[in-house]
């Protein structure tokens, strides 16, 4: 396809131009609606134009030019690390895993606010966050009369298209031009009372266009790029991931044993990273036929059970490939093109629609205590490590949560089962099933004390087992409340430990 | 009314039996799902029947009976308190509030399973919390067919009547007659992938029916009793919570005039107690009209707006009255009957009807910290006060989650606001508006850093507000992560110094 066949209207080839040129229209202040989602089909172009022009000032003296940025969820080096390298951000949400823009975060010069995924677009329109001025989408193509082809990934870029005053639009000709039609773009919504039933009963179902629809007027650049989104590199599970995969697995099967889920499960979402591509790999090798997914990213894991049959349907919002991922979608689209369907991230995270499906959720932690709270986002209690994404959205709602984690991090030096974990984002209330290599602790119905049991006996690793009982025990008969019992006077004392020699 | 015409169905009038009888029936070790939200609509005689033959076992030196009991919610003391004081009570769920059952679950020698409200009959069905064996359920009459009239409460007794092998009935004449038609008991619920869209666009959609079907073999015993629900007295709103009130209505009114709210607001929500009525005597001395509630139980406050005109419609699950609102409510319940709809709490709470009617929230906390997170069910981190209840239900998925509280308890040796809450319900994710008698801090759209001055400023008792802001700087300063700082071996420190010197 040439570059002129992606912006099929004329009004709108008019007003191409060059990135550098599209970032002189973005003034300093203002709130800024970015698409991109888990690196995918972000501007690739614009963001790094504008950061060399804030280099400039900078090196010139000028007063620091910032500008606050909302996405779909992370995005790459070309736009959140090279805006947060030059002190670009002011403030930044709902989701980022930038290492230059966390390091920000962390040494207070960037505010950060982190919002679950499905609330985002409702917060902007509700005018939680103020006037967005301006929204630099990424998109597969441009049509005739104006409305977009999506890239990669949707996210938010309806709502940012509907609430910016302006916008600046990158065609990415890199996009295989075959996404055209595999979205799905709801026109339902309103803010309450106006609101209506989603009418969505399987993940199939499709409710909405294939397109954005854009006002032309407020299109004030076009910009043509042609660069492969972030494809972070696929790696084989290690021996860890396996074990987790396999006793999640096993779990599956019990429970449908038990007649406790459909042979066909329920619709899997499923975070991204090492351990779920495991557990999608262990659903490959298994004998499912027909599961269906209802998550926010396409992985390598759900491209393999598509091809072999394993999965019929997978709704989400975005892809997160790797290279080699990304070359299979390539190669074999038509395949893909109609098992696939990619929605806004209000859509595909939404409270009724996981309650609904009944969605199986599975999410990686940063720790859990022994009563089943779940830390997934502050190292240390301290330090933003990315956010909480759509965990919450499905973990809430769904049917079945999942979280899981290798039993320790940094070699050993840390437990990921702790007496009290230095941060909640998953309370007691939201947390049914805690899975690490060593195993599986099912928390359904349990008080905080059975939980406990559970909890350290099949997930913590053997070198802290002793000292987890040990705390527990003495919390137990301190003569404090014996809910959950806790020894506060100690009981953040491993991650003090751990700050101060380095090992808990 | 008389006692036979409560129950008009010939077969079952057969089955009318002593409670003694009746609990002479219940075996030990089983799961009993008993009838019962907020002190509405629990039985009255058979829990007590029950106790007493424990009792009995008990001083005759039986091996121990208990049961695990399941309910909508709070019970009475004829229920909760009688079992509990015999120690007959295994296991209990989802929520409670009652003085001796509170005592037993804090000196461990009773499981308490503290799960969202609208999650229990799902958790039921599924078969995570194992089989219910009998249920006992309060009535308000039987009509000719064998279906029940519901009481003054709807909570699980959908579920516990479908689920359980074996039904005793309480018939209660002292609940009103005309309760007949107020209820609206939905039979369209499934497991997933099964659910289908809930057809409610407004709080006064009614879907369902007026009455509970139940297998009429199922029936095992039909008890008569004519005894009042548990109603609280109604404390005239004291000054803290008519400040707390004031906040609340300066901001309800500041949100419309920036057309963040609709003049008629959203469906409210309010929890039980001093603070919430007080908020909606003030809602009713304002200028509002054709409000609506979307929430778990109908308070005096709720009555008077009905009564007035400012409130159009309530939909709840349960009643939660003072005598005074007994006895108002009875004298006009002409007037009511068609503008309180009860339906059962897997609806009144239901994930997708709180996001789609854009519920306010308004729940109390015991202790919230300076970044935002929400402790209400644990004092000092290790005794259970109450539960979750509904609030994780309405914070997470409504528009507006605010929560209140006095900014201090205890006579002012305990700071509501701490550096650090010592259990987390409700995650700075999920919480939008903190209100004490101090003012109101609006958290929508802030870092952690900029939270922890709004809430520190506004919200804590300037008796406590020099230490907290110290807490905070030196936290920042400490050379730890800044995005929330911490002095994690000083994070608990405040409630250890409660638990050792009885002041914070
Ligand atoms: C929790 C989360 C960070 C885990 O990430 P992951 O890549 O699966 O897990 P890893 O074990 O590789 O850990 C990632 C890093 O955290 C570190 N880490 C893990 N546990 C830790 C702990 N308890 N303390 C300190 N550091 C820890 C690891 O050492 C690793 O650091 P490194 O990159 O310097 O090596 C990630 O799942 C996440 O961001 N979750 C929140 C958002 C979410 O759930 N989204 C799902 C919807 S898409
Ligand atoms: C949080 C909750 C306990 C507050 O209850 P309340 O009656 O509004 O508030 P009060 O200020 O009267 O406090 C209740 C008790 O807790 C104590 N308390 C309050 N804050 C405390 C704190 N930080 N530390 C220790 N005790 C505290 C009070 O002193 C009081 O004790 P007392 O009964 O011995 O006097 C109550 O709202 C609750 O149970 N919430 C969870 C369930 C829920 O939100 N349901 C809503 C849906 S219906």
């Amino acid at each position: 396809m040439s570059s002129e066949s992606r912006i099929r209207c004329a009004a709108l080839r008019e007003r191409v131009m060059s990135a550098e040129a599209a970032a002189e229209l973005i003034p300093a202040g203002i709130n800024v609606g970015m698409s991109g989602f888990t690196g995918a089909g972000y501007p690739k172009a614009v963001p790094g134009a504008l950061a060399e022009r804030i280099r400039k000032l900078n090196a010139a003296g000028e007063p620091p030019f910032r500008i606050s940025i909302w996405t779909g969820a992370s995005t790459a080096p070309e736009l959140d690390g090279v805006l947060a390298e030059v002190d670009g951000i002011e403030m930044r949400l709902p989701f980022q895993s930038d290492p230059i823009c966390r390091d920000r975060i962390n040494t207070g010069k960037m505010d950060y606010v982190d919002i679950h995924l499905s609330e985002v677009s409702q917060y902007a329109w509700s005018g939680f966050l103020g006037k967005m001025d301006l929204a630099v989408i990424e998109v597969a193509g441009i049509r005739e009369d104006g409305s977009l082809i999506p890239s990669s990934s949707v996210g938010n870029n309806k709502t940012w298209i509907e609430q910016a005053d302006k916008i600046i639009l990158e065609v990415n000709s890199k996009q295989n031009a075959k996404l055209e039609g595999m979205h799905d773009v709801y026109y339902g919504t309103a803010l309450p009372p106006n609101r209506k039933p989603i009418m969505i009963t399987d993940p199939s179902d499709r409710i909405g266009e294939p397109y954005l629809a854009c006002p032309m007027e407020k299109v004030i650049a076009v910009v043509e790029t042609s660069a492969a989104d972030r494809n972070t590199p696929f790696k084989a599970p290690d021996e860890t991931s396996r074990k987790i995969a396999e006793h999640i697995l096993n779990f599956f099967h019990r429970e449908i044993e038990l007649g406790r889920l459909p042979k066909e499960l329920l619709p899997i979402q499923s975070g991204v990273g090492n351990i779920p591509n495991a557990v999608l790999e262990g659903l490959d090798a298994g004998p499912f036929k027909n599961l269906t997914a209802f998550t926010e990213v396409i992985q390598d894991g759900m491209l393999k059970m598509l091809k072999s049959g394993t999965l019929a349907t997978a709704s989400a919002t975005a892809f997160s490939l790797s290279p080699e991922g990304i070359a299979e979608f390539d190669n074999n689209i038509d395949l893909y093109r109609d098992k696939i369907i990619l929605r806004q991230q209000d859509i595909s995270n939404h409270p009724e629609l996981a309650r609904r499906l009944g969605v199986i959720a599975m999410n990686g932690l940063i720790e859990a205590d022994i009563y089943g709270n779940i830390n997934s986002t502050h190292v240390m209690g301290t330090r933003m490590m990315n956010g909480i994404g759509g965990s919450g959205d499905f973990a809430r709602n769904g049917y079945l949560s999942i979280f899981v984690s290798p039993s320790t991090a940094k070699d050993g030096a840390i437990s990921a089962i702790v007496p009290m974990v230095s941060h909640v984002d998953h309370t007691e209330h939201d947390v049914k099933i805690v899975v690490t290599e060593q195993g599986l602790a099912d928390l359904r119905g349990l008080s905080p004390r059975q939980r406990a049991h559970e909890i350290i006996n099949n997930c913590a690793h053997p070198d802290f087992r002793p000292a987890l009982m040990d705390y527990y025990e003495r919390a137990l008969h301190s003569g404090r409340g014996m809910h959950t019992p806790h020894l506060l006077e100690e009981a953040l004392s491993w991650h003090v430990r751990y700050e101060t020699q380095g090992q808990m």
